[in-house]
């Protein structure tokens, strides 16, 4: 599936606003991948596919959750923001037949990150939060950082989403902390 | 037991500057219990002895975990200030005598606080941060809402300090979080 096709059969999902967020976080991914070294091919993909259930319907997604990804059971309790990135899995793999788990997770992980990331995850991770079109408080910073070095950029857009969440007094959910404690973890190693 | 027998079983343990501080939440317990309906004595004692196992030998701390206290064995991979808690508890029932499976609570989960807390529980978790002598960003603002509304003298405490522990790159114990998310719950259902 070429860049053309694949766009072609997201755009009917999307509004024009975030259809542009689409293409901001695949050239994005593209570009992360290329600094990174991971394959360039599927961030595309994924950074086309990951909004793919962004404004599926709600009670649709939940019962989904219910009934063939119950590992993900956990989200119901949270904000329904969370539902699209497993159920977009889901739907890209069964509906457009995308079958490369990398890129399936990808697409899964890109709202919470997980503990072990892989390089691919965390392009598109990142690349959602820095795309052209996002703006706001720290966004900067997270863009600089992304030059430099993946995982410092992704602990700052972690402690960077944490921090709004509380400021709104919103609950975080249990693994975007364990991933934020994974990546310290994994720094303090890399640091000594 | 009476105040001053508590205070001299336990000054062994402290240095003076613990001591202080000790005297200083065991106080504004106490002021909390009977402001919040507490039961002032339970607060009394539970302040006295939260930090009993404060210079406890982290080794011995470990093994204790290790060996009876398995409960808290994912303790071990965060930072060795969470020992005290648990462990103190342990010490407090089998060297000090105190059965009081409240007080015992309200030490043993002062640190990292829990789901579900007691208003005992949140009487010294909130004194121990509160307590006159402590002067850290965003102290004052949770001294104030404290008059007013111990929970969400809570959530700011816990607002504060998850931020500080991101703001110094450090892991964030997942209880911690978990306690947060249980306030913010019971805060909108509340709010309802």
């Amino acid at each position: 599936m070429n860049r053309e096709e694949a766009l072609a059969l997201v755009k009917p999902h999307l509004t024009d606003h975030r259809y542009t967020h689409t293409v901001g976080v695949t050239d994005t991914a593209i570009k992360l991948a290329k600094r990174y070294g991971a394959n360039s091919k599927q961030a595309e993909l994924a950074g086309i596919f990951h909004d793919y259930a962004k404004f599926r319907n709600k009670e649709e997604m939940r019962t989904l959750v219910k009934g063939k990804l119950t590992n993900n059971i956990l989200i119901l309790e949270y904000s329904s923001e969370l539902l699209h990135a497993p159920c977009g899995a889901y739907y890209v793999e069964n509906e457009i037949g995308i079958k490369d788990e990398e890129i399936l997770n990808a697409i899964r992980y890109h709202t919470t990150g997980r503990v072990g990331m892989t390089l691919l995850e965390k392009v598109i991770f990142l690349a959602d939060y820095i795309e052209p079109g996002r703006d706001f408080k720290g966004v900067d910073e997270v863009r600089e950082l992304a030059t430099i070095d993946l995982d410092k950029a992704i602990i700052q857009m972690l402690v960077n989403t944490i921090s709004f969440l509380m400021k709104r007094q919103q609950q975080v959910f249990p693994t975007t902390i364990e991933t934020y404690n994974d990546f310290i973890k994994k720094q303090k190693k890399k640091e000594k």
